[in-house]
């Protein structure tokens, strides 16, 4: 038995404990690298990754939990918990199969994936199966089994409409923020939309993140229920619902890693729709050198697979290849992109023309998808249904009744980048301006991020303007401008 | 700029650093998985992965480093370290190329092999790295690429003679410490052995453990000289003089993920070897259900890639397939085994007969490879050696010369663990019983482990010892009680 401390130590889906290296537990497991132990609070062991540590921090009878083992174990701060050592995951020994090559059944990835969303794959063991997954991609039975195992570890909605339409856009640029547009005008033309969004992950923004600077969003599923009955549509945080719970766990490491594979890439996708309730999907496709898909032919095969996966589940899927050469709109932040979503939503002047005619392709064909539109009549269904105002008084609505709108807020500090030499705009790279976004304080600083200047085949002048960068603190702004300047190539200027 | 603080956190190969989720590192970073940050003190900056930290444990302007990275930096309490943001790892490239199937070239190895050792690989890219190669295993050129990165990464040992014996065990086996009995008879007649070893990683005890408790180990490469040039042999702790030092990061992950690859145990063998200086090796491969090794085929394919390697190198290898049904010897635990290894050289009468027979053997086949025996006569010249005393007598002056001889330390606790029932011993868990001595404190505690009573094959009554438990603490003692209760198949008994 040990005492429970709380450190406020964020390991992600990871559970840690530290021990002193004075413990009995720790003299019993000695120094080996990944050591697991079991630790148990009345109800079922929850295995933590055991880190040793020396001196005062904790004394050898205690035992310091990460915040996540603290909540899955529902510890009390000085209570006493059972600790003992992990006996070894028989799901483990799936992905040691698949590993080397043998083809994972349904029992087996529904194990892992259990596993998983319990907090009982530490690191290596998660990297290994996706590793392992890229190494010998998943065939459409495998990617079925773990869309279907994603899906059931966690909550799944329904809905009491025969058509519930959805979107989603499989990522990779920064800006493309069409979601609340495309729902206002969408449920402004009688379809149901109960849309959940993510907060960012690895990206400067997520949907829920900008739309929570014009409105709240954690909402629940009463709440939920409630803005979709009177209005149609919402625009909440997935989050609030556990929808799809693996899928964050999983997309972490596959960015620390920096792979895509395609059939995590449909399960991550589908899973989240399917648990969402939706029944028919448009799905936005970027394609560009460093969008996440990079060639017209992997659009085509990913879409491909995406409809025959959704064809299990009896969800209809319509994919839309884009441009994704470069970021969408001129802002990427969340206070920053949810004015340019304003923009866009009141015809104002200035709205950032690329974002507006992407939100009103997505919404056309998810108006013919949804049967609100006749085939070929989306796109004018939705412009008329943004240039008249229906749309914008949609998103009033929604924001009412997700409990009334607010003011996104402004940064206290701004700095402009400008061109080291003339010539024209090249090359702009979604990757690095989404990091510059971040390392500015991007999402969790909500006004913080940047607004570009200029576009793909701009000419421009030394001296003038790129970006400009938005931020809270000196030390933030001082961190991006060190990125920045380290990579100056991030828009690239030929001539 | 950031205070530097020892938190005395042990998180072996991997550096970690812990800032407050106030910092602006943090709130620029953002919560997302697997960050990585620049730390530098003056010279050569480390990458170190970021956790954050709510709470007093530090300010915003402190920076907790772990023990590894506390080392890497050369850093001083309070004093101010440089914190930025980490560039992407070049070398993370490749082995993404590897994971897609690209084979890899020599300085594409080399790199990587480069970067983990200077603590730049988080544990998601080692754990892709290492499933990489098991996923589509590296082939001859990828591991002899490999060996030499590992050699090149640490330091490598020249020895005045020209012919430098060495042996390993490929392992999974537990009490098989034949290396002091062998070291003492082949330098008895007249050969150069200078055994380095390891501690153990994940094991009950490491060859330098268990020779811990009978001398001194911590020999630098002068002293090694010295003890050498006057007794043609030592038993030295190799991890003074870093030979191979990737070696111990990739096997930990390894253990975790319980994969063994071919490509990968060539490489940790041979790295070791060679960095060592050794040019003719013996090497035992234990073959049985729970060893590393499970069959015969298996052990003759691995020889022949050894070999192959080796021959690269100029290293002339001879692999002899041994008996790894069951542990060697009676003992497990460092100062217990120690008592075996005295026991077989004294000849005394108890002396386990396994750990002497092997031990011959073993010793016979360098004889011979080394060209101190006649083909064929190496067992007999072995045996003669041990049997005469000469080699307890060059094990007297080996020890003296490494600093004195000690008595092994004797544990504070006992408790027999019985049969439930009679019958025939069919079957002893490898990798169990490892594990229980490990969880009773070995080898961190010397004195701990177990001693089993029984063999293969032996008849038994119920109630009879099947083994003894040393711990040292009661702590352990039930730690690991509640182990051996919980597997009371790990020697299996029927009838």
């Amino acid at each position: 038995m040990a005492r429970a401390r709380k450190l406020g130590l964020h390991t992600h889906h990871e559970l840690v404990a530290l021990m002193s290296t004075d413990s009995p537990v720790c003299r019993a497991e000695g120094l080996a690298a990944h050591t697991q132990i079991f630790v148990q609070n009345g109800g079922r062991p929850i295995a933590a990754t055991l880190f040793q540590v020396e001196g005062d921090m904790l004394g050898p009878d205690e035992i310091g939990l990460s915040e996540s083992a603290w909540a899955a174990l529902g510890a009390e701060e000085g209570k006493l918990v059972r600790v003992s050592h992990a006996p070894p995951l028989e799901s483990i020994a799936c992905v040691r199969q698949r590993i080397y090559g043998h083809r994972l059944g349904q029992r087996a990835i529904a194990q892992i994936v259990q596993d998983v969303v319990a907090g009982r794959y530490s690191d290596v063991h998660l990297a290994a199966f996706l590793t392992a997954g890229a190494a010998l991609p998943l065939n459409e039975d495998e990617t079925y089994f773990l869309t279907k195992a994603m899906v059931d570890a966690g909550e799944r909605l329904s809905w009491p409409e025969g058509i519930v339409v959805d979107k989603h856009c499989v990522g990779g640029l920064p800006g493309n923020r069409t979601t609340p547009i495309i729902v206002a005008i969408v449920a402004a033309r009688g379809l149901t939309m109960p849309k959940t969004s993510s907060r960012a992950i690895t990206s400067p923004a997520g949907t829920a993140d900008t739309m929570e600077t014009l409105a709240p969003v954690d909402l629940d599923v009463a709440q939920m229920r409630e803005v979709v009955a009177t209005e149609g549509g919402c625009i909440a945080w997935g989050g609030a619902v556990r929808l799809s719970p693996a899928d964050d766990i999983f997309i972490g490491v596959e960015r620390a890693l920096d792979i895509d594979t395609e059939g995590q890439l449909v399960a991550s996708v589908l899973s989240k729709k399917i648990a969402a309730g939706a029944t028919h999907v448009v799905i936005d496709i970027p394609v560009g050198p460093t969008a996440k898909v990079r060639s017209a032919a992997a659009a085509d095969q990913l879409a491909g697979r995406l409809s025959a996966i959704a064809a299990r589940f009896g969800v209809q899927i319509e994919c839309i290849r884009t441009d994704g050469n470069q970021p969408v709109g001129r802002a990427v932040g969340p206070a920053l992109e949810a004015l340019d979503v304003l923009a866009v939503l009141k015809g104002e002047p200035d709205a950032p023309p690329d974002l507006r005619d992407r939100a009103c392709l997505l919404a056309g064909a998810i108006l013919e998808l949804g049967g609100a539109a006749a085939a070929g009549g989306g796109l004018a269904l939705a412009e008329t249904t943004l240039t008249s105002g229906a749309a914008w008084t949609k998103f009033e609505r929604i924001r009412a009744a997700q409990g009334g709108a607010r003011i996104p807020p402004a940064a206290a500090l701004v700095e402009e980048i400008t061109a080291r030499h003339s010539g024209r705009v090249t090359h702009i790279d979604n990757r690095r301006i989404a990091r510059l976004a971040k390392l500015a304080g991007a999402p969790d600083t909500p006004a913080a991020g940047l607004r570009l200047a200029v576009r793909l085949g701009d000419d421009i002048a030394a001296g003038q303007p790129l970006l400009s960068l938005y931020a809270d603190s000196q030390g933030e702004m001082a961190y991006a401008l060190a990125y920045a300047a380290a990579n100056p190539d991030m828009i690239a200027i030929a001539g």
